[in-house]
């Protein structure tokens, strides 16, 4: 194409985009006004902030996906190597608390994240759990493809007080024992004792935790207490510190425990949880499990990793 | 074990455990009080509601997954599938829009799910929408392995009238015109014409619409008018009517289009868009797409599917 | 004093007074992060602003101040004209309806006063109703001295349509006439038939709106249809266009009529009154009330008040 | 009338009225859907809650009332009367606190008063005062009329933790004294050193409290800590407890106190104050004001009445 012929096109394309291109600057500003619409959402400062996520439809999703009754391992697993992955992504979540197909993320009263923006911080934890849910599937459940996509609601509630977010924690956590108290009696009168569900239903009705304790010793040999403090409690996971064998220096890890929260004790030995950021860290001394041991391994690359992708 | 013996055993077994029980239904109802500090948040009613969704530090995770530049078809088509997803189990979607990273679904005003609440709907939809951009990663980037889940963050704005939402959705697509028009340009100088980002951005400052119009031409022989219209306007999903061919019954379906709603004649078109449900549908006339094509080859089960899976 | 003396004890109290004037500046500025702890209650834009306030505790309070049963038109008149005070200053407010202790105040969908601020918009028409009604008791009540000042309570309801903020209106009129029929015959029952308020309150259960209507015509010879409009239908203040006699000019009044907004005559004859701003005024043809002419014999100095006092 | 006549009446009243009556029930029921609109503003629990009230447009308000500058005696105690009037019938009011034309109330953390709706206790608290202030003007202003009703508007913040109650507090008694030393500087040198205004203002530009000191102390004599309390640090009202000389039994009051709150011996010597209701009282060892004197004098009344008017 001659240069001359070059311009023609370009001085007609410009006659004719002209009027189009500014439209759409025009267009922009001219609609811009409807941003004005957005609402303020921030939280109040200087309060515990929880999110709390809840598989949606999960009782469908479990049977599709035959989770074993009454408590499935893997998916117990999966849910808590997710939340572990939110824990290491934001530091602002100071712990949290999984059972079941729900988890609730403690965010610290100084938490400024987001400038404390609800919607962004709800949206923010729940589309990374949800994420890391389904890119996780295959490490926990191996045998089992993913038929769909899952799906977690949240909800943001906050908290004035460390008794009130105390008190929560306990709250959920006494839901887990007894829940898990009558899941495991009826699903051992199916399972073990060939009741249908619905008589297994029946057969519960009314009774108490102590009836409950002894149908599954007196019936099933089963000593409830016995059963893993996953199933009975729930897990929590916190930040603690360990000493690193190699460089003799403490790392900071974020742990997996299924201590009893309802028990004074708990709190007494981690009586700088609530604490502001500065204090000193809480050592570990339980078990090295999973999560534990992949931090240890990936050692000092973990903090930079965190401040990368906090960014 | 001996019948007397299990007695005794289960009355040990009450003895010890029995206020430990106790303590368990005392303790969550005297922790319930927590409930009490969730606070409402019902949307007002009679409005538009739109949820939008935004990629977080997608410029990171475009470049770690080998995205094309300026635009990628396969991320583009696969945000395009996980919001025609969330419009497929949720009937409450009136339309979408999508461009980039980001996607914004239209709730009808007369919406009543999940009773407004705010922090449901959004949440939901934005974990629909994650879990299902990680679950169909594959159907689109069968090179291109995810190495992360990716993470939403999402909005809620209300517009109270037809014209304001009308007005948010121009603005949104004046918005991708703007920014596709200079990414075009930057891109088509430092892949094309040899510049270094910087270079680019250099070159570009200053300049309006019409000036970037006339470098792609002139330099580079592209004719912008020409670029894929997904490029150019994003994505709408919308409900349309389409003819079964063996039945002869009009099926609902959800459509695929890249409409320029910038322009009269598309409100005009659609002008039955924004009314109330019980009126009759617009018939689709425009190209089979693949989404389309999903949907024909399901048949009839489409309806019943939305009907379970939103129960 | 020398002046000697008067450096040394201004340099006395210098050094007395420096640290405790020094802490309150710094304690302004210590403890002024406090203020980001309110939030903000900016209302959804373009939507009708409702301002409804209720009278508190006003059995007692009618009753301490011998209110005629079951309407007393002073009491009326009282809140007629504090709510007309309330549309004179305030431009914003389109017009307003009251009915026994309450009235309601509506806000134009563009209304941006204070920003529209939530709690500014609320306590600023409350705070001026509340006064005005104490300021003014004399002009209405003047045999009857104030006990003690009374207290109102309010409420803010956003509309986002014109037939919602239609509705209400409707809804809050239809609530007179239900109530006024009960108290009318209820009082008369008291009053002329010599009941106690118990026997009256048993002879009118169950009783719908017809038997009531014969209960008063039959035994007492009343037709409720003949009752006063502003005892059957409350009070409506709207802005409306008068011609000044003198200057040959329209000028712009408050009226107060008592129209039945439940008829469509209603919304017919001002099908301007939701219009915005800037739309031709409807003209008054009604009765030149106490309110209208206090208008006009302030002339034209009506304007310049308004903006004076707003500003 | 005869009595078949009057039937005959009545039964074409009813004819012609029934519909009508009929549309008023139906009308309320069709309409009342607008009560949905109303939105849930409970405030979150266990926080303390502030209710400020601010003069509006007091500037104006003073200069028409002839307020004494920089300070006038009558419009504060007037301000405190209208206050304690607030807390006599409010007992969820724990104190307050004002200065010139704003007063903040301040409600314990474990208020339900209204189940805690926002806006109801905001309108109830403004409009008591707002009414109160003009029902009392002339107890305090006899020679000068009230010459229109005053306007305060208000807001409503929430306190999570003891810390930020009491750094509310001496906030707003920081704000008092720096406001105060201006004023009293600014007006001296108008009133006493005859400047203008605009001479006042460019004098005091730029300088420091210390150099306020010496203005006052050096060219008027003016010790500024000499000025009475009730200027520098505005007026504190709190529930205490006086021993009753005739019936030898300590009885509850409001005292009116002009305390430095910025001072550590303040919440020392009320330590007990931020405590939960059963805890037991604080003894006032202060003078008998005017408004301990009334409460003094109507004796054992006081707790009734606040019963009594409260429900």
């Amino acid at each position: 194409m001659l240069f001359k012929n070059i311009i023609d096109s370009v001085a007609l394309l410009k006659r004719t985009q002209c009027a189009y291109i500014k439209s759409f600057k025009m267009a922009k500003s001219t609609f811009e006004y409807v941003k004005t619409f957005e609402q303020d959402d921030t939280l109040l400062p200087n309060t515990w902030i929880v999110v709390r996520l809840d598989g949606k439809c999960f009782h469908k999703f479990s049977e599709d996906h035959n989770f074993k009754k009454p408590n499935d391992i893997r998916a117990l697993k999966l849910m808590n190597y997710a939340a572990f992955k939110v824990l290491h992504e934001f530091n602002d979540v100071l712990m949290a608390f999984g059972q079941s197909d729900e988890y609730s993320f403690i965010l610290r009263k100084t938490c400024f994240l987001y400038k404390r923006r609800a919607a962004k911080l709800l949206t923010t934890l729940n589309s990374k759990f949800s994420s890391t849910y389904v890119f996780y599937w295959n490490k926990f459940f191996d045998q089992e493809p993913l038929k769909y996509p899952p799906t977690f609601d949240g909800r943001i509630v906050l908290y004035p007080s460390d008794e009130n977010i105390i008190d929560y924690l306990k709250w959920r956590q006494a839901d887990v024992h007894i829940n898990n108290l009558y899941n495991t009696s009826f699903w051992t009168l199916v399972l073990q004792g060939g009741l249908t569900p619905t008589q297994a239903e029946k057969r519960l009705c009314g009774t108490v935790s102590a009836d409950k304790n002894e149908i599954l010793y007196k019936e099933f040999n089963i000593n409830y207490n016995n059963e893993p403090n996953i199933f009975k409690r729930g897990t929590v996971l916190m930040r603690k510190s360990l000493l690193n064998e190699s460089s003799k220096k403490p790392m900071s890890i974020i742990v997996d425990v299924h201590d009893d929260m309802l028990k004074d004790t708990f709190w007494k030995e981690n009586s700088n949880l609530l604490l502001p950021k500065s204090k000193q860290s809480i050592n570990h001394e339980g078990p090295i499990t999973d999560i534990i041991n992949e931090q240890i391994n990936k050692g000092h690359n973990t903090i930079a990793d965190i401040v990368n992708v906090n960014k």
